[in-house]
């Protein structure tokens, strides 16, 4: 039975099941200024609602960018939010990862690690001078949702596809995306003509470094990271992913953000109060790169 | 490991978890033309994305309204899409339905019933004059997502915070909604000032339908179900209820649209070749309850 008082209905598991595809949502400004389209790619455990508001309530990067006339599409990776899932283990390897409300706060340098998470935000634990609108904690946890560990091949094969059908183009991602982000554009160096790394918890593969030569590079950082259990580690991967790539001609930039006199950015540098100054600084390095007119 | 080649991270399952959280999404017409904003509710093991874009890859009922200057509040309910969904049977008390390639086709009145489906679009057999564009019918079941059957509650109570948040308002409902319109109207009669129902699913509380009475309602179905099993007793509940309505003065209207002249329609009507045909008439009625100016 579907609904309480309906009809009862025969619903025979055995069959077809269309599994592994993604949710592109897109909006193309009458007057375009960006001189491509711009993809924004959410981080793990998340879904293109990253990029919509900040737990303040302010607009997010999404209308940032909209508003100064690029064409952005937001996704939603395979199984994530309007992507849909699979049944597991019969077609996704494993179970999914839930969080809790405690995790992505003592694990993304909102609060000072564990135990600094309270329900009662004038008692949480923040980073000492936290942009974080803690205040607005609950909204971010209600973008959660369950992530998996073993799809990646299935989510790097459709943000292939959609740089097929998209692109030349401008690829900005976040946390987890930042692996998908790398092994995209090595994977289409002609389609992707930058990339915008925010906070990239992974790199791409490093036997095809030599496929980023021609793709401008820019990797943005925030705050806390040195006294971190991981987060160092994480950067100076990354970093050392971009040197590498510079070493064949690749052109990039970090920004780490309190060496740049902006302080007190967590990990979703896109919901901290300060968000859109740091958009303002993607949007002058994309200005530079010549991708704006 | 989340990423590979990451660093390894702690996730402690145990803590509070954030459930039964809802998703919307709202476009706001610079100049509006509809009196009151018109919220959309999806049907079953699906999203707001129904209302998106069709199959054929025409622009759904979502902009057809938007385009016409309706404030339009687009949601995904609880444990759809972008609101993710919560571990079972810790929290959740069942497992989810998963729907096969083969169900909607046979099940939503596209195809001829059991065994009719087939991944040809050149092989499926289609009901006679069928409306439905097969040779998108992929890009509907990549909308699909899985759905619970425990969860109306929840999702009862999540749409009444909406309405509680943007109304008055039209609502506008299909399928499994049809039951979440109707007890969400007989919660907040003074905030839902009109009831637009797309083949309901099922109905709302029979012993408070009285409360029903000054709300406005227009229920349209589809073609094909007199020789359907289980719509002739859907339709019937459907339409007994709002004559029960009725008798305590409620003004309601049933289109059935094979005997308005429409022939062909599916149970996804807003996917069907002439969507933007029932859209005109469902946006003529709203203008005769005096909701557009």
């Amino acid at each position: 039975m579907f609904t309480p008082g309906g009809v009862p209905a025969k619903v025979d598991p055995n069959g077809v099941y269309q599994v592994e595809q993604m949710y592109v949502q897109y909006f193309i400004p009458q007057n375009k200024r960006g001189a491509l389209p711009l993809l924004m790619w959410h981080g793990g455990g998340l879904s293109g609602v990253t990029y919509e508001t900040t737990p303040d309530g302010r607009e997010g990067w999404l209308n940032y960018f909209l508003k100064r006339n690029w064409a952005v599409y937001n996704s939603d990776a395979v199984e994530r939010g309007r992507a849909g899932w699979a049944m597991y283990p019969d077609v996704f390897k494993s179970e999914p990862v839930f969080l809790t409300k405690e995790n992505p706060f003592e694990r993304f340098r909102i609060g000072q690690g564990a135990g600094s998470y309270n329900k009662d935000p004038e008692k949480m634990k923040l980073m000492p001078g936290s942009l974080f609108p803690k205040e607005g904690y609950d909204n971010f946890t209600k973008q959660g949702v369950p992530r998996w560990t073993t799809t990646d091949d299935a989510t790097i094969a459709a943000y292939t596809e959609l740089v097929d059908r998209v692109c030349p183009c401008v690829v900005l991602v976040h946390s987890q995306a930042g692996s998908f982000g790398f092994k995209v554009a090595q994977a289409r160096p002609d389609k992707v003509k930058a990339l915008v790394l925010v906070e990239p918890a992974g790199i791409g593969d490093r036997k095809q470094v030599e496929k980023l030569k021609n793709v401008p590079m820019l990797a943005i950082y925030g705050d806390y990271i040195e006294g971190d259990a991981r987060w160092p580690k994480i950067r100076a991967n990354g970093v050392s992913f971009l040197a590498e790539a510079g070493k064949y001609g690749a052109k990039y930039e970090v920004i780490d953000l309190p060496k740049a006199g902006i302080k007190g950015n967590s990990h979703m540098i896109m919901m901290d109060r300060n968000s859109d100054q740091v958009a303002g600084l993607i949007q002058d390095w994309l200005a530079k790169q010549g991708l704006y007119r």
